[in-house]
């Protein structure tokens, strides 16, 4: 917080301008990012790496509870290791980094960058699973990916970018299914309960699954320009990657059996999700429970006496009630710090003067929303109480911009019962509610018309009376179409 | 815990016959790593990535405490950044990966996957500060490293590794060097209450230092073989690597300055250290603060009605006390399980039976040691005081492998005053503490004829009335000679 930041003169453009540069605007003028050498590549800063830090460590204790413990697989790996998975290599070749040449001399089989762990994680339960009994196998590992992308954005897409990838191997199909769920629900809640986001989970089309996977899971938000982001998915691969990689175990009927195998994964494309879906024309706005800081002392007159020694003091009542609180005692007006936080999307400001100092008070600034009274975001606050009170606003806080996530999804969510309607509907920003037969030349012709596509599987039953929006022929279930990141 | 390993039947090699081998043998059969597929790689397996994580949660908020920020920059860069610095890319050059070809296309100037990160948090600092407000800049980042080496071996020395890299920028070379010291004592001190491993700390001559150091300082820990392990180093970078990378900012007199930097890190080869500083014939040793089992309960007749209630309750006390407990419930007989928890190296085994629930007592079996009133490591502990005696006697293991090492350290290093001593010295598997006259023609006949190195320079103005041990002339410091991995 010492350091004026030269770039705060820099007006921020507003969203309804240009949403796309909006958020690059944010993302640099905060400090979350700044861009590396290599093409698509960024620097994750110290503001941006701190939210990824409470992302991943409240993650980290969520995957354990599912019994997953953590490992670290090597990045580097033969290229010849993608092929033993037909449609693996086909929906990962074309985006490897390869290493080719090794003291100037070709390498017969080039080594690859992973861009994403599969095929090293099967191989090497391949020796180490025998019986039933080393069943579930469940590990996950925090690591770096890496993939050659066309169309980068900070944070969103990348060409490398952190992650976490579960992986669940059982004997039981039943099992495996069940367990990719869980990691699924998991990432739901966890998007309602810590990054205030609402989404929409389900299954993937065929066309859109993970190359490999039996089913993919994937839970989908929508930005407020209307675009989907993929922000996280769990694959059933039944026993596909088992076959190709030879995992055999002997079960208790003493015959040698595949076991099944999930996998599952966030990445740092959660950041950009989140400022995406909370963020305003002022800047960034985070959620409590992952803002880096979330309370921001402002000291009105810092210069008179006893001023600095009160916010010191309050700075300490609430960081022993585990809050993350800074005092903003840089040399410039308060008025420039209040913009400063409200850029930063600091949850909460808490500003507190000789007057308010006199009445045992301070000054609560809400970056968001109102209290639960109805009452404007400025209120005084006694400082006796001041710990439950900022612990209740930060949470009021979460839960307005849950239900503001909630509400921009279901406002602009919308059933299109034709193609122009589909059409309409994604040039308005909205999500489209279709139903479909299933067909993927349908799915096609969305995509090749409209540039959208088929996010998620919705309701099934519910679409069978109606007619699939591309050919009119019988529904077999809902789908969301949208553009997306 | 579930799996009844098929290692186990193997026996481990002897430390004497062949201590390589014991190393091998322990770190594959308690599956703390099992090989990669690329040469010199290895899989870090829950058991060995727990240890990571108690080491690497310790060291980050110790790192913070010194202020650092965590970041995370790309692995990928432009293999010219690295020739910016001459010395630097001497250093690194032969050992880094790099990608010539892109989508079949050689490229101009290849990627380099990081063998270190210097050269690219040098050129975003360049682009970061401009004032000497900005300063101190503190970062660091937890990162996987690529080094192509010759002689592999798990943990210790892998083409890909994980590691921590601190770095500091500051107006003041000073504060800077300041710094750079209190690194380094923060290593000692976490050798010493954590990893309980005395070490030498100290300088490295010109010739071991960190290519484009100033001065390169390091800790160093002893083997059970008499080898030195390099543990940890901090590097004074003065404004070497500013000026290299045209990093500059305006002073408080308005003129144009060069900031100086340093950077610090540990690797996954501390796991490496810590076996082969403890281990012994039966297996693991772990330190308390870092195992990831502390204490394991072994129902005795655990078929008994009441024996696996006892060892739950037990088991929830101790976790309460916030200590890392399991019981091993297994299907086999106590002594198959006694000897399983010595090979893991849990530090505390704790066996509760009929009988000694009858007695409201436990049998606590240290993996080493005895305990502060000279009792064997086998003893009778009540119930009621259980949670406070665990606690103390995980407290006395720490010491107890505290002062081995110490007393390994000591025995170890003997002084020597001629060639022959130190050809002695070095064939009996010790240190030779040397006087030496910093020429380094001298350090470079030591190495030719003795394959030993000159590990660290220690208490300089000690030696100054000693000859040199080579050449004879006067000696201006002490220094370490040893064979290392």
């Amino acid at each position: 917080m010492n350091k004026v930041n030269s770039n705060m003169n820099k007006e921020i453009t507003k969203r309804d301008e240009n949403f796309a540069e909006w958020y690059t605007n944010v993302v640099l003028k905060t400090e979350l990012c700044d861009y590396g050498a290599v093409k698509g590549s960024i620097i994750i800063r110290p503001y941006g790496y701190e939210i990824w830090e409470k992302i991943s460590d409240i993650l980290d204790a969520e995957i354990k509870k599912l019994g997953h413990k953590n490992v670290y697989f090597p990045t580097l790996f033969p290229k010849s290791y993608l092929a033993k998975e037909a449609k693996h290599i086909e929906g990962f070749a074309p985006e490897v980094f390869q290493i080719t040449t090794e003291n100037g001399e070709p390498l017969a089989d080039p080594l690859v960058l992973r861009p994403t762990s599969e095929v090293v994680v099967c191989t090497a339960i391949s020796k180490w699973v025998q019986s039933y009994k080393d069943f579930p196998v469940a590990i996950n590992q925090w690591a770096n990916i890496f993939r050659m992308e066309k169309n980068t954005r900070p944070f969103l897409r990348t060409s490398e970018f952190l992650w976490h990838e579960g992986y669940y191997f059982d004997a039981s199909g039943e099992a495996t299914h069940k367990h990719t769920k869980q990691a699924l629900k998991m990432y739901v809640n966890f998007f309602k309960n810590i990054l205030a986001i609402d989404v929409i989970s389900g299954k993937k089309s065929e066309s859109e699954k993970f190359a490999g996977a039996h089913t993919t899971y994937t839970v989908e938000a929508m930005m407020q320009d209307g675009r989907a982001i993929q922000a996280g998915t769990s694959h059933y691969l039944a026993d596909g990657f088992s076959k190709s990689f030879d995992i055999q175990f002997t079960d208790k009927d003493g015959t040698l059996k595949y076991p099944h195998s999930n996998s599952f994964g966030v990445t740092t494309r959660l950041i950009g999700a989140l400022i995406m879906v909370h963020g305003d024309d002022a800047g960034l706005v985070l959620p409590p429970k992952v803002a880096p800081t979330q309370i921001v002392i402002v000291p009105i007159a810092q210069h008179k006496e006893g001023v600095l020694e009160a916010c010191e003091a309050l700075k300490k009542r609430l960081q022993r009630a585990k809050l993350r609180v800074e005092i903003d005692k840089r040399d410039v007006t308060p008025g420039y710090k209040f913009n400063d936080s409200e850029m930063k999307g600091i949850p909460l400001r808490i500003e507190l003067g000789p007057k308010d100092i006199e009445n045992n008070a301070c000054v609560f600034v809400r970056r968001v929303g109102r209290n639960a009274n109805g009452h404007m975001n400025k209120e005084t606050v006694s400082l006796t109480d001041v710990v439950k009170s900022a612990k209740t606003t930060l949470q009021e806080i979460h839960n307005y911009l849950y239900n503001n996530s909630k509400q921009l999804l279901a406002k602009n969510t919308v059933e299109v019962h034709n193609f122009n309607e589909l059409e309409d509907a994604l040039n308005n920003k909205k999500f489209a509610k279709v139903s479909w037969c299933l067909d993927p030349e349908c799915e096609s012709t969305i995509k090749a018309k409209t540039s959208a596509t088929i996010r998620v599987l919705v309701n099934g039953n519910e679409a069978k009376h109606n007619c699939c929006v591309v050919c009119n022929k019988k529904a077999k279930t809902y789908a969301i179409v949208a553009k997306s990141y």
